[in-house]
């Protein structure tokens, strides 16, 4: 029986230099990315990541198991980081920021992608990657815009009692509501027409 | 051959009397609904359908050419009706008494079959049924909520600029939004807490 090792080496790999640990694993990471963005969820397969990483398939396989493994790996680490509030010294500024942050985040190629692979795969799989955008999009910006209102409160430009777990998830609710029913994506004048109309009316201080 | 109305008229079809047009329709629309809850979309057949409405195949194909046509039309037909907006006397108790009646469209047994459908359905028929949340949940509950706010800025209850489109998108997207990603089924005290927390202080005329 022919291994895939013999084909393997029968490809020109010296003009790839060895690469090791997470070197290795962001080309993988990516090469899981550009292939969901040209041959979707569907369309992808360990191999294909492997030819396009450059590396073999056992090198992929080593460290994911599975293509659910993989690709739920790939668009975490790829979804840009929402670790800081913007602190630019008003309300408004803070969650227009904010919001094109996430707006951003949703927007990028691996927030596309995570899109897709949800309309393409079965339920099983579903449920693992609703379950990112739970903790990668949807957590770290209500903790993000809890933050940009209780400094809002300190600063006296929120009204103190604004503290109720719903005011957190208006900016989410209505960015995924309006992405899902209306087909926006959400123009930074959308944004601030939501900030106006609908969060600081909501929030802002009898005296502000 | 055998023919299904040879095994039609083996069955005791006297206990049934004969009916026509809307009576046989909603009969058959209502053992769909049944079949659905029951069975699930993956589980239901044209057969099932009419064996549970006591009809033949033949009655239930000469109406809907297909499976998917049924459900919608079934889904449709049963969804209770969102015609008419409260009209208590003032904004907090339009709004209370509004959300609830959405929420028990959301919840009710079509509301339930209906994602279940979207969950099981692929993505061709997915694009339908999305379409049937659209026209019978969604825009009707944006309208009404419209009116609502209307007739508040009339009465002196809402500030006169509550107008843009976003603020009509507040208590569907939040409702979708907690419903989708905390599981929220929406209990009474928390449309109060809805109203309270996040549409009062958004709506409420400065001398209000």
């Amino acid at each position: 029986m022919v291994t895939s090792r013999s084909a393997a080496t029968a490809r020109p790999r010296t003009v790839v230099p060895r690469r090791r640990g997470a070197v290795l694993e962001r080309a993988i990471l990516d090469a899981t990315l550009e292939q969901l963005s040209t041959v979707g969820w569907n369309g992808l397969t360990m191999e294909g990541v492997a030819a396009g990483a450059q590396t073999g398939k056992a090198a992929v396989y080593r460290r994911w198991p599975s293509k659910e493994d993989l690709v739920a790996d790939a668009l975490a680490a790829g979804l840009p980081p929402l670790d800081d509030a913007p602190d630019l010294g008003g309300i408004r500024e803070d969650l227009y920021e904010l919001t094109r942050l996430v707006r951003n985040a949703m927007y990028s190629r691996p927030g596309w992608a995570l899109r897709a692979v949800l309309h393409e795969c079965d339920n099983s799989a579903s449920e693992r990657f609703q379950a990112l955008i739970m903790s990668g999009v949807i957590e770290p910006s209500v903790n993000l815009f809890g933050d940009v209102v209780h400094r809002g409160i300190s600063r006296g430009d929120v009204r103190p009692d604004a503290t109720g777990s719903l005011i957190f998830d208006v900016i989410p609710a209505v960015l995924m509501y309006r992405s899902k029913v209306r087909g926006s994506e959400w123009p930074d004048e959308e944004i601030a027409d939501l900030i106006d109309q609908v969060m600081l009316p909501m929030l802002r201080s009898r005296s502000g």
